[in-house]
């Protein structure tokens, strides 16, 4: 198909899919005369990919790219690329926190890690991310939410992951199996964080909604 | 204590406290001359909550200053709070999508919702923005997805949900108890969404790590 059609099937702009074909994130369609290229599904499919990383994963153009690097790349396992795939959490910090908080919030994810028994590198961009979400908590006076909750959180979230994982290993292609890694990766956040706010409103109606003096 | 010293305790930079002022997110500092004013615990804390919902939860200034003005309407019951915190989940849908998926992808969230026993409004956001997801995977080619994760998923968000709003309903003060809702709500999404990558990274050091060959 042409470029034009490319665009009317994927809603991306056509000056939008000739910048993901300058940044290395499409390829080159088949040039069928000097001034002119030929695409197809698989032209369709990554655009297709690109645009759920971006607009319903909130993803930055340049972390899709550094990601879609990963799937490309025959070179990486699974394993490589799901580590690919957690790197566009980039750990956060509460500004003006000191070290000491989050060499504190650090020794607090080792430990969690250890309870779980979890095999994950405790320099991992999450580990990370799971500290300065530690350090902020703290910093708003509410230390005791990671005391309390974290390991129900780590159990739910352990709960998910093989969920996902089991997911992943019936998909049968190797290049559809990378693919499923990142669009579940970065999809399936977006699908937990609704169904936990849904669950949320749920269980406040119950408890709180029908007491308008609860404050 | 002056703005120089909240800016210090807090790593605030003095202009930007000042733009939180104009913008009605923190109350003006108690004038102590006609150019100088006196800041307190209370600004602190709340410069401290700005900050934790802008650097680790990732929201835009303009949501935050919507949930602090739901904290701070005292006409607003903890339920309506809730319904507030969810409104930066903005409703996201892949460029493109026809109607028709958006529609179905409706009826999957109200068919969910039932299956829950959720008391849901089914046009909430979060309802929205799930809906929204299930579109963006039905077009990477994962209808699949949601159709065999989402009953798991949804039973693990109503457990996290559940540890929540136990830790909600320990807060004893009332002001604690709104602004306890919103920290939670955001920074805990930051918590699970990292505790599911270091889940992932176990989950597939075990399946994958050892097979250089999986690909």
């Amino acid at each position: 198909m042409r470029i034009g059609e490319l665009s009317r099937r994927t809603g991306v702009p056509v000056p939008t899919i000739k910048y993901y074909v300058r940044e290395g994130m499409l390829p080159a369609g088949q040039l069928t005369s000097p001034n002119q290229a030929s695409y197809d599904d698989a032209h369709e499919r990554r655009l297709r990919l690109i645009r759920a990383l971006l607009d319903v994963g909130g993803l930055k153009v340049a972390a899709i790219a550094e990601i879609l690097a990963a799937v490309d790349d025959p070179g990486r396992t699974v394993h490589d690329v799901l580590g690919e795939a957690t790197s566009p959490i980039v750990p956060r910090y509460p500004g003006g926190a000191p070290d000491g908080e989050l060499e504190a919030a650090r020794e607090d994810v080792r430990a969690l890690v250890k309870r779980c028994g979890w095999r994950v590198d405790s320099e991992a961009p999450a580990a990370e991310a799971l500290a300065g979400a530690l350090v902020a908590l703290g910093r708003v006076g509410h230390a005791a939410f990671a005391a309390e909750v974290l390991d129900d959180y780590a159990a739910a979230a352990e709960q998910v992951a093989r969920v996902d994982l089991a997911y992943v290993g019936r998909r049968a292609g190797l290049d559809d199996l990378v693919e499923s890694v990142v669009i579940g990766t970065v999809l399936g956040d977006a699908v937990f964080v609704s169904l936990r706010r849904l669950a949320h409103i749920d269980g406040s109606a119950r408890a709180f909604g029908g007491d308008k003096t609860a404050r």
